[in-house]
């Protein structure tokens, strides 16, 4: 008898497979409140290993952290035209608070522009004040009525960078910088995900900015993810909230200023891009579990044997866990580890003890051997870095075997059906990006032929991606 | 002509001292919602040093960092009586949302007994899924009618530990492990305050809970600021949200759950523990900059062996800062080292150059004088454990310099005008827990003669310790 799947396969059905796997591998819950969502231990375990990495590489890049309120005035979006245009369908509004009807409806945080904003004109005075570079690590606010767990959610957890500059091109350089130091290079050395960087059309620009780049991944399903975005907000906000410096020589100037983010989205992105029928797929360099040590049963040698063995592997930098729950079958444990997507499971057992060796289960390859007890960190750190490497090729040749170079509207659109397609902005423009609107198609980004960033939406050879997304 | 002082000294006017210490040491801004604040970078790395070592301990103890959603549904803090009417004045309600007003309010979370009590109903199942142990670092809402930033804001950050325990017993050891293990520990060996550990009376208990335990600590103006609680809450939220479980005698039980957090509160407290008339002084442990490197004047090979100091200094482990701000005089900066708490600074000129040497001022000690600069790393390390221990011993010496034991109630209010008083509690009395109240005056917490916690109110020997607070 064929045993049943724990999953719904992907190919059966995509989204019920990633709301299985959601649950089965306990990565969140949907929380009362319409759309928010409850991210449980194991998921959390995920966002934290997420946030510890690319709080790095944002402090490397010189911004300091810094924490401004969750409830912002509702004058202050009114601010910027483009902005409350495109924020207000989505306000959650605090209007009775400490027993009373407030004389000001408040607004619960969609981003944070305005108010960091308001701040930014009274830190900065002069040029040597430039530039300032903020970041913060919060929860913010954003009616979605049609929820998914960690993709759309009312509330999500991200983190938003905020920085002023004394120029456009400072501004533009910084932006980008944090696009590919911080954003690419997470998702491609740690995530193992090969994001496409490109820019924004101008239909899909932030709410407020001047220019929108954007990474963005293929899921296992040929749709498009948008994994973090970085804006250039030109001047539009430092003239509302009279963001000014005295230049360098003396004269009063406005500050030019960006901002850019990442969220929890990415861990839905994460299943979405490496899980298969049998559950999450961990980049090791990512999971909060590289390895699990696993006694296969109750015995005194192997639970001994067991203990050794994960604080051999802990101290060789490996992020481990035991396993010592004997009173579930092994076989039971199993498909939960699997599930949870741990690059490595470790099972000991009487047998394999006597024989010195481990059974080692790659989730990754697929693969299952039996491995000697003697010098296993060597072993498991070659593992882990093949497995890496290997969700990282995988993905790719997913991406380029599923993306269509084309040159028709009619091509896109077959394209886009099974993933994405490559067709010159020329020929499409903006007229085409309507139609493709139409037929659930966004243009995901414009990029050089050479994989750089366009300077504009008209820059000449500048090719859209266009496809379904989430 | 003397200077004027940076900061209105303390003994003129401690909440002024408080406020421009806030100010100028550019910790936080007031938010532009009533009692919301603005955690500038240089505060928000305090507190991100305060998280990092909380979380640890934490973790140690075997809790799980979770997140649960900000929004809870109106009707949940209805289900326990006390819990609702102790929060209700300080709610914050969203009325309207997606641009339509909602048919049931939401609650901004004042904390997340409810919406984490909810879920703890569906995840426990039996006694094998016990104890649970939760963590959340989150933002949460009370709505303050006389903020005082870091002390008492309509919003702040803080964690909140939940847990669900299969007997009151193992609540009640857990509430207290996580009190001495995590927050005594962490606020003796690290933040360097000797905080007393009680049993709040009924009175001052947390809405909900059953017994409330506190770590009480002496401000420099003699007030007492709670700084961190833990709570047994019973079987009240177990009932109100039905978290039951199967006993391993396979009878239906109630879960006993706990609560306790710490928050942004604590930087508050270690200013005003701490802080002088020229600043913050911050123990070597906890100051996310330890040491500062000052080139005195531009000056080429100056600015060159700052900066192999700074290496130096980082190798060794030490978290240093480099001030090359020479166009900025020597003395400001000075200025603005003391503000800002750093424990050592390191002055170097062209003269310390040639002698070989470095001028050592040690914010703590209030010393200044020349160090050799070879072995200078070993020598930083004995100034910053020296200035750790003599924090500590400052802060116990004032607290027990200004604890009197006393016997009534007039005592009682005497002492409370300039410090703590200790009183036998049988002495007090409810009555006179109520009578000192319309003096402004609380009961900090109750503990034994030896130091211990009371199991009860009415344990015979115990002592109230009662004062003015924040």
């Amino acid at each position: 008898m064929a045993k049943a799947p724990v999953l719904t396969p992907q190919s059966e059905d995509f989204p019920r497979w990633y709301q299985d796997i959601v649950a089965k591998a306990e990565l969140a819950d949907n929380g009362p409140v319409r759309g928010t969502m409850v991210i449980r231990p194991y998921g959390y375990s995920i966002w934290e290993q997420m946030q510890a990495d690319v709080d790095r590489r944002i402090k490397a890049a010189g911004a300091k952290n810094a924490y401004f309120p969750l409830f912002i005035p509702e004058s202050y979006l009114t601010r910027e035209a483009e902005h409350v245009e495109g924020f207000s369908p989505e306000l959650a509004v605090v209007t009775v608070a400490g027993g009373k009807e407030l004389e000001e409806p408040i607004v619960v945080r969609p981003t944070s522009e305005t108010v960091i904003g308001e701040f930014m004109a009274k830190w900065v005075q002069s040029y040597r004040d430039l530039p300032l570079l903020l970041n913060q690590w919060a929860n913010v606010v954003r009616w979605e009525l049609r929820p998914r767990v960690f993709l759309r959610t009312s509330e999500f957890l991200w983190q938003e960078g905020h920085t002023a500059h004394v120029s456009e091109a400072d501004g533009r350089a910084y932006a980008v910088r944090i696009l590919h130091e911080v954003y690419e290079s997470f998702m491609r050395d740690v995530l193992a995900m090969p994001v496409v960087v490109g820019r924004k059309t101008a239909k899909e620009r932030f709410a407020g900015a001047t220019n929108t780049m954007t990474c963005e991944a293929m899921m296992g399903d040929g749709k498009a993810l948008q994994m973090g975005t970085s804006h250039e907000l030109g001047q539009n906000f430092a003239k509302a909230f009279d963001i000014g410096f005295q230049s360098s020589e003396g004269v009063q100037e406005l500050a030019w200023t960006t901002s850019w983010g990442v969220s929890t989205r990415m861990v839905g992105g994460l299943i979405m891009c490496h899980g298969d029928d049998n559950g999450l797929r961990i980049p090791p360099r990512l999971a909060p579990v590289q390895v699990v040590v696993m006694a296969v049963r109750e015995d005194d040698a192997v639970i001994d044997r067991c203990r050794t063995l994960a604080e051999e592997l802990l101290a060789a930098g490996v992020r481990v866990e035991l396993d010592l729950r004997t009173e579930t079958s092994a076989g039971r444990r199993a498909t939960d580890w699997e599930l949870k997507g741990v690059p490595v499971r470790l099972e000991l057992g009487p047998r394999d003890l006597a024989e010195g060796a481990v059974t080692l289960v790659d989730r990754i390859a697929g693969s299952k051997d039996a491995a000697p007890l003697d010098g296993i960190a060597n072993r498991i750190t070659s593992v882990l870095d093949a497995a890496q490497a290997t969700l990282f090729a995988e993905s790719l040749a997913r991406r380029e075997a599923r993306t269509a170079e084309v040159t028709t509207i009619a091509e896109a659109v077959e394209a886009a059906s099974v993933g994405w397609a490559r067709i010159p902005w020329a020929d499409l423009g903006v007229a085409g990006e309507v139609e493709l609107g139409t037929q659930g198609i966004t243009v995901r980004c414009l990029v050089m032929p050479d994989g750089s960033l366009p300077d504009s939406d008209d820059t000449p050879g500048a090719v859209a991606i266009v496809a379904r997304s989430y």
